[in-house]
């Protein structure tokens, strides 16, 4: 076996990094993908991996492996993109660090160091799925998800843990101050915190749930109001988003990155998993509500808005997308999912389609005869606009 | 991004609706597979899913989006090829849908409407797996699986479902008449009917299950006499092909469509399904039953017939196999088979490579050294035969 060079090394990297993305043709009118991945393991800096001194490092092998790259939260700043990534490494434990581009498509290059995100008094495991507000307050927060060992595990289980919200935040995405975790009465993910003031009050998305894996008797997205962000405390919930029966959402859902304000409504993006043979499946839907009481839903397209394609159906958990970040760039609007917790893509579209497609597609009717009546009711309409243009 | 032109879409769609499938050599000298699907969700009607008038859809965004299309019936009426295909929506709702064609491996092409399958007082929340029968007492029947929420799941479950047997006739696949659902004391899915009288009764394939998923303490495919169609009602069930285990039939085994009459006897397509670490795995298998007594097998080769292979492998919901279509044309068989409950294919046989199948096989000995004896069996003969021709 031949060893690694490390200019050999650095030469693929770079490649890797200056890699033009291409934008594909759209299969729906809705939205287009990206060809490539924004974002994979390989993209982590070298110097993260490897022990460039040939002394202590004689083969030149990778010192610390990185697994994968996934559910990143996402903000522009000062003209640049910047993906906040939750990096798996070898070891299992998640971490965050930040990307950075000027381009929203392509050339994302890893910062030097990951973020050394502060814990709070109690240790946490892991860390992971951060979604970024910059809130109206004028600081931009992270909420992500602390996981910490069930101290009421029985004896052999290994696995059991428990999911907080813990809220940090900063100015320049390098220096973080991490605040208390929520305060709940249930376990918390997919917690997201609103930009805006709402009542003069701190908003939150929640996703109170039963178990650490099961949602259970959690009806699905919730929402909050919090007096104080230095001392986060949900008094009381109410589901804004409900799972429902034998829809893509029957089993969880939670909220993605924070809504965007539009002429029309607040538009959000969110994941809803079912149950299958083969393991759960998580898939990404639109919804929006209403400017004037943000908890009211105006629209919801039956369905899903993008479920795994092609190379994104497999990976270290196969049939998922996952998505915490997305960028509204004037009224383009880039969506940056996750495939398989294994690598981050980017798709495109912008406000008026997104409005288009959530005001115009019919709602879930929860019945196989419904969905063909809506079929037929379109069937119809076309034939008559053909008959029209005789 | 580029929007969609209708007449763009139009021609894409005919490409695909009108391109040649290609017969792949055979692996094993028992069937060849075709190179493509017959159909995917792409082939799904422009006229389905795109609302065809620019003012109500200026961006020519999909409306209705189909996901995926699966487990299909199969029936030749007046010399055309006819598959009713379970199509689900991307709101996860599953409804039948019958495509044609004068070939029996492309070209299929679904109608204008979907089928508007009539419900009987109980709403159906879903629909599919259709089994077609030509009675001989002159209908077509179809026997699906409708599913409602289970009346008794806990609060919090959405999943739990229960299953019914639903019953329905026709003469032309358009007009359909829908009968009480079966009557039975346990969940039903996989319920077959029989092509003729058996002394004088319908005869049904069955598969009684426990729970909506599990099989539970059901032994494997059923069978039972049915005096009146119109109030079906199964009061006796026998088993007459079991799981067992460590087969590919440990966890589950259904039939799949009504079984083909040969010399030999009825000839029988199921499937098997297993458990392990990525969920369930679903495969192919064959067997035959006497003519004298439709209740005996009398030929199982042990182990799969098809399993999945090559980019069958993966989809919505992976490592899936199924099928409850074929149609036996002269001496011909055409097997309509789903993989991973996304896309049909269809593998080409004759009546004679399947009986030869079936009757040359070994049977399964269900442990490992009885496999490797069959094994030594084999290669002695093989020796002992190549040992004369020198």
């Amino acid at each position: 076996m031949k060893n690694c060079v490390l200019d050999d090394l650095k030469v693929k990297h770079e490649v890797l990094l200056t890699r033009k993305n291409i934008q594909m043709e759209t299969t729906n009118g809705i939205y287009c993908r990206y060809k490539y991945p924004v974002l994979t393991a390989d993209h982590a800096p070298l110097i993260w991996r490897y022990d460039f001194n040939p002394v202590t490092n004689r083969f030149m092998e990778e010192r610390i492996g990185v697994n994968a790259v996934m559910n990143s939260g996402a903000i522009k700043l000062n003209g640049k993109y910047y993906l906040m990534v939750r990096v798996e490494g070898m070891d299992r434990k998640s971490f965050f660090a930040i990307a950075e581009s000027d381009s929203p498509v392509d050339h994302f290059r890893f910062w030097d160091f990951p973020v050394l995100m502060p814990e709070t008094e109690v240790p946490d495991t892991n860390m992971y799925d951060a979604r970024l507000t910059a809130h109206e307050d004028g600081w931009i927060y992270a909420i992500f998800c602390a996981e910490r060992r069930d101290p009421a595990a029985r004896p052999g289980d290994l696995s059991s843990a428990v999911a907080f919200a813990a809220i940090a935040r900063t100015k320049d995405l390098k220096n973080w101050e991490r605040l208390p975790d929520l305060v709940t009465k249930s376990q918390q993910r997919n917690v997201v915190l609103h930009p805006e003031f709402v009542d003069g009050k701190y908003a939150l998305y929640t996703r109170p749930q039963d178990g650490f894996i099961d949602a259970g008797n959690g009806g699905g997205i919730g929402w909050a109001l919090v007096d104080d962000i230095i001392h986060a405390e949900v008094k009381e919930e109410k589901i804004i988003n409900s799972r429902f029966y034998h829809t893509i959402k029957e089993q969880k859902n939670g909220e993605g990155p924070h809504p965007i304000k539009t002429s029309r409504g607040w538009l959000h993006l969110a994941h809803g998993v079912r149950g299958c043979a083969a393991g759960l499946r998580y898939v990404l839907y639109l919804y929006v509500t209403s400017l004037e009481d943000p908890t009211k839903v105006i629209a919801e397209p039956a369905g899903y808005f993008m479920a795994p394609v092609g190379e994104e159906r497999v990976g270290d958990v196969s049939n998922v997308l996952f998505a915490n970040g997305w960028i509204r760039d004037e009224d383009k609007v880039y969506i940056y999912y996750a495939s398989c917790d294994t690598r981050m893509h980017v798709a495109e579209t912008d406000i008026e389609h997104l409005l288009d497609y959530c005001f115009n597609t019919p709602a879930d009717d929860f019945r196989s005869i419904k969905s063909v009546q809506n079929i037929y009711k379109l069937v119809n309409k076309n034939k008559a606009y053909l008959a029209s243009l005789k």
